[in-house]
């Protein structure tokens, strides 16, 4: 009898598309048109103690702020705002009243900058802390973003920076790491672990650096940015290639990595939860000059299947980009 | 410290209370005004196994039909039609992929009824099997019921029987019980616990019945009739008298069980997912001859406090209605 260590993530969804309706599968989130006006956009997360959140590293209010954080990227990622999220919650008995309380403020934190509530949810016992949050958002129709709507020539923009995500947990399990680094750029590092924003605050420009509804191909970095690009390139069928140089990375990795090893935080670390959007070059010069240093042009898409790392000063040679290990095994 | 199992589910949710907004708790489900013509309706469910479900009683189609159910139970208990849900899913690796696969069946034969989607989900590595489900549905806000509109003189209706689902129950954990019973009435009281049918066809018919909006108070019956009563009636404000005579039992209670017992299944047993409407008599009276045995007017709301069930034939005192205990309370 197969178990489902045996086909891991990945398989089983195969075997599970057959229960959705297929138009609306393969994008951070689902969208359901409701009226011509509004569409009704939602997406849903599991996190498990001990496999997506861990006493280790990460405080109750913390792990809040990132699950919550984490489904109002998806919004972002398909250009929806949000209006609420609805939180299940499996507790042990054994758990402290005031860890859950400390939960449910850092959950509060993070979505009080956006005015959504939590409009609803569930408590049950459970042998392990369990946090299932939906996250609904409401979108315009025209505006949605996807990520098969890349096409050839589109430049691709990304807001913030990549690799402080994963630098930050790094620093948190393994703190002599920090000796070259002074306390402000630590502390920048591990905010950006704990505290990631989900990039909300990009759409209204956007919309406005587009002048008309045009589509919009993109996603979030939460699986990093050399994912994000492999899965809009899978959806879109097209390929990209990106400038080594033009990556914006934290500044503290000039003097701390090596090249190679800031390059692999900022494209296999993930959980930046920044934007990858792919659009045509005038609207896509808009929106970097709008945004200044919050945003760059990193490369563009080509003809092809493959997403290339590319090095203008040819010091390094051409990469292809992989995946990262995002998918799960469900071993023990 | 105070650990969660020493105040239990209400006294957690007590304490949790000041993160959601007031005005959006305390129904079945959570109302988002979205425009003037649409509220949209959030209800969400957590599921463990041992907890929820059990192999020893359900099989995984079971499983899922009943989880369905009982999230679009509390969209009909809102007055809203469904558009959609989201499964989130966490699973130890050896579990059989074929127990997951009938687990979706099971949810997609009781969702395809309404035409209602799978619109998204997450599946996650868990030392527990887990089910989140978080339903979305559609409401004219002049339609929504709500356990908080209850006013003294209202008809209080009952669609279908009580004490099936509790009883469907108890033979499948004792098939002793079954040897006064013939196969059909035995078949049709687990197939009740089994299978239960959230009550959205109700819904057009209600409509229909009341000629104008009028607010209509209510909710379903998943943690028992009593309960529904007493939920409605401290959320009015108000009071409530049940004619014992007039709570619809299914026939095989007559010579099966006890009166006392037949009544103690219909008023706690639970999960019957039927719905308890409370509106004025006139409307209630066409609703409940639309319905023919479908639907039974029970007593009325009265003013006071307490729900009380009442003897036409004064064969039986008077009794005060309780809460089941339906709460948990987190101990291993």
């Amino acid at each position: 009898m197969t178990k489902v260590k045996d086909i891991g993530e990945q398989g089983l969804l195969e075997k599970l598309q057959r229960f959705c309706p297929s138009e609306i599968v393969g994008d951070d989130a689902a969208v359901l048109v409701t009226t011509p006006e509004q569409s009704l956009v939602v997406t849903t997360d599991m996190l498990i103690d001990g496999v997506h959140f861990s006493n280790a590293t990460t405080s109750p209010e913390d792990a809040g702020w990132r699950a919550a954080a984490a489904n109002l990227s998806d919004l972002a990622a398909m250009g929806a705002t949000p209006i609420g999220i609805t939180v299940g919650l499996g507790l042990p008995g054994e758990v402290s009243v005031s860890w859950v309380e400390r939960l449910y403020q850092g959950m509060t934190e993070c979505l009080q900058q956006y005015n959504t509530p939590i409009v609803g949810g569930d408590l049950v016992r459970s042998p392990i802390i369990t946090l299932a949050i939906t996250a609904f958002g409401q979108v315009d129709p025209n505006l949605i973003i996807r990520r098969s709507a890349a096409v050839v020539g589109n430049a691709i923009v990304v807001t913030g920076i990549h690799g402080a995500s994963r630098a930050g947990l790094e620093l948190l399990l393994h703190p002599e790491l920090a000796q070259n680094l002074n306390d402000e750029e630590k502390t920048a590092l591990i905010h950006a672990h704990q505290r990631p924003q989900p990039r909300l605050d990009i759409l209204p420009i956007l919309w406005q650096s587009l002048q008309y509804p045009i589509a919009i191909a993109g996603m979030d970095s939460s699986d990093g940015l050399a994912d994000a690009v492999i899965q809009i390139c899978r959806a879109s069928g097209v390929g990209a290639i990106l400038e080594r140089e033009q990556i914006p990375l934290p500044a503290a990795f000039d003097h701390w990595l090596t090249p190679e090893q800031a390059l692999k935080y900022a494209l296999y670390g993930g959980e930046d939860f920044e934007l990858v959007l792919c659009l045509p070059q005038e609207p896509a010069d808009r929106l970097v000059q709008q945004l200044g240093h919050g945003a760059a042009i990193i490369g563009k898409i080509t003809p092809g299947t493959t997403a290339i790392l590319h090095d203008q000063q040819k010091k390094f040679p051409d990469q292809v980009l992989h995946l990262s290990q995002g998918f799960q095994h469900f071993g023990q």
